[in-house]
């Protein structure tokens, strides 16, 4: 018997409570009980992306949210600049070429975050550029990206909005769509939002429906401002996923019981012990600045197959971690720490973290990590 | 948000696929379709018991199947031998006199195991018993009694029966009912078993079948020669607890799947790792002999209320365990690893109480117990 651990940065674990609502009977979406469901959902979603800007559900992964926030926003021939440090900043760059859209690309090296003076220094440079994209956490490398330092130079241009992609940040740690000015804040269901995958959510400014007005590209499914004039009648333009806004219901209920603060402060506690329980086993952390909340990326030591501690994490443990992407592969591993985590998750990856490396050999003192990360969870 | 943790020596936490199997739609009893589930649920049962008797499913939690294994095999008058080492034990005596039987108890210092010495004397010198009573291993203390040694002495006489209550045994460690003479072998469903409480069984010799028929006493609801008339027609006397039985049938496979000795291996290796992960954090066991694999009593140590343990490791840290019943209140705390635990449940269950016992102000090294438990559950 092998008990299953799912420590990876999303999907991430549902909650029974939620688990429970979703097996609720099905019931329709054009039906008058659907009705105050979807009015609550909506205006959890507010208090939750600390806006007051509708946020918009779509029947689809995050990518779908991302996909949106560039067909809805820009036309063929516009520039957007690309904040690229890793997989997810790589895919702003694929969906504006989809598009049509000219994607400056702003490369900055895996690991690292971006230095904001450079994005204003690329619009100075280039007042064409309509929109900036950027991750909040990058969950590829583990970094998360300054979007508050963003928000202040974006604010300056008044025909420049910028777009967050806050799929494992919104709900890990503070993000003020509003007070920072993020026109555009894309989160999924399956990351600190503790539900199945299935579930997009957008945030819309006005700076941004402003610009959506003048776009000429093709969205039809990922028509925002369709999905707006059905939203605010609590209806949706497609057939919605019920089940996940049943859902979603609850995972707020959860959500508000504990308050924005306390959250934060939890997933914060739980990422520090994860960190220093790992440099405490003697490892060193992948990200060299800027480590995001919602995961740790751990790097292999020398002479050890980060994909064998991944591999080995899963057979012998149980654990669903993830590895490395693309060149990070090998190099790396990732444990999720967001969404329906607790200190026990924290100490159980740091102990089958240490007893996976010792068995592959590698010189680590049991109990060495775990202790680290004892030490800080006990911390009210 | 506390997640919890079900560390109690019973109920014991559920395995997902088990909770789902209940949740299907509810049968009738009578109909078709329960019969080959409940058929599968005998033989498996046959199985786990390692008897070819019957055994008996009573809609009950275990203390019903205790008090039907003394009023269906002894007359009011009649003399038993109740080997009395804990809350459990000082429970034989109780039912004998609520059914007028004549309880000659054998006291066991708590923390201690039968020497079976003084049964085979007590057998000896009073010809007049017809039956003993033991638990194969106490809750109350976690001391394991050597119910196979106690079946050597019993089978040496024609007319005694043993009786073991296995209700925190059976499914955790070796319980040989026919190779070892065990006459009645009950257990309940909330142990080992991973099922909700609701549950009782019973295994019967033809021995203790043969006693069943010269006994007198009151027995309706839990009378086993007519549950036995009905069961091996697969049905029962009375009302079933039907989603547990389907819950049980799904247990059944799950632990054919993983074969007795590998379960018994499992849970041997888990104890071990509880008990020597405890003692490198400076504890000690409360047993002083044959600790059960099933839970791990630890002693409070000097100046620390056992009490305040329990109730930290729930408040604090969402761990439901255990304290201690009657006199050990205050001086013990216990915790389970029996059913569906794995050793990352162990290594909760050690790094929680040294971070209770740190947040008490008592002198312990955060992770020592920790690494220790992670030693011995590397090994294969």
């Amino acid at each position: 018997m092998l008990k299953r651990y799912l420590l990876a940065p999303g999907p991430t674990p549902v909650p029974p409570e939620v688990l429970l609502a979703m097996a609720r009977p099905m019931i329709h979406h054009r039906a008058p009980e659907f009705d105050p469901i979807f009015a609550e959902a909506r205006e959890g979603l507010k208090w939750l992306f600390q806006t007051r800007n509708d946020v918009l559900m779509l029947a689809a992964s995050g990518t779908g949210g991302m996909e949106g926030s560039v067909s809805n926003f820009l036309s063929p021939g516009d520039k957007a600049l690309c904040i690229n440090g890793g997989k997810f900043g790589e895919r702003w760059g694929k969906i504006c070429k989809t598009f049509g859209v000219q994607a400056i690309e702003l490369k900055v090296e895996w690991g690292h975050a971006i230095n904001p003076q450079l994005v204003k220094d690329a619009l100075k440079k280039d007042p064409a550029i309509k929109a900036v994209y950027v991750q909040a956490s990058e969950t590829s490398t583990g970094v998360s990206h300054d979007v508050k330092a963003l928000g202040e130079i974006v604010k300056a241009h008044d025909q420049v909005i910028l777009v967050v992609d806050a799929i494992t940040a919104l709900g890990v740690f503070d993000i003020k769509t509003d007070a920072w000015g993020l026109d555009v804040v894309i989160t999924g269901s399956q990351k600190a939002l503790m539900l199945p995958p299935g579930l997009a959510f957008v945030s819309v400014s006005d700076k941004a429906w402003a610009l959506a007005d003048k776009a000429k590209n093709a969205a039809f499914y990922f028509n925002f401002k369709k999905e707006r004039e059905n939203q605010v009648k609590n209806q949706t333009a497609f057939t919605p996923t019920v089940s996940l806004i049943i859902g979603l219901q609850e995972v707020i209920k959860m959500l508000k019981a504990e308050g924005l603060d306390k959250i934060f402060a939890r997933q914060g506690q739980l990422a520090q012990a994860m960190r220093e329980g790992m440099k405490a086993a003697g490892l060193a952390l992948f990200p060299k600045e800027s480590p995001s909340d919602a995961l740790t990326a751990v790097s292999a030591p020398d002479g050890v197959d980060g994909q064998a501690v991944y591999k080995n994490l899963r057979v012998q443990y149980g654990i669903t971690a993830a590895g490395g992407q693309d060149h990070l592969k090998g190099k790396i591993f990732r444990l999720s720490h967001m969404g329906y985590a607790d200190r026990f998750d924290v100490i159980t990856a740091v102990a089958a973290t240490e007893m996976v490396l010792k068995g592959l050999g590698h010189p680590v003192k049991l109990g060495s990590g775990v202790a680290k990360a004892q030490e800080i969870l006990m911390a009210k």
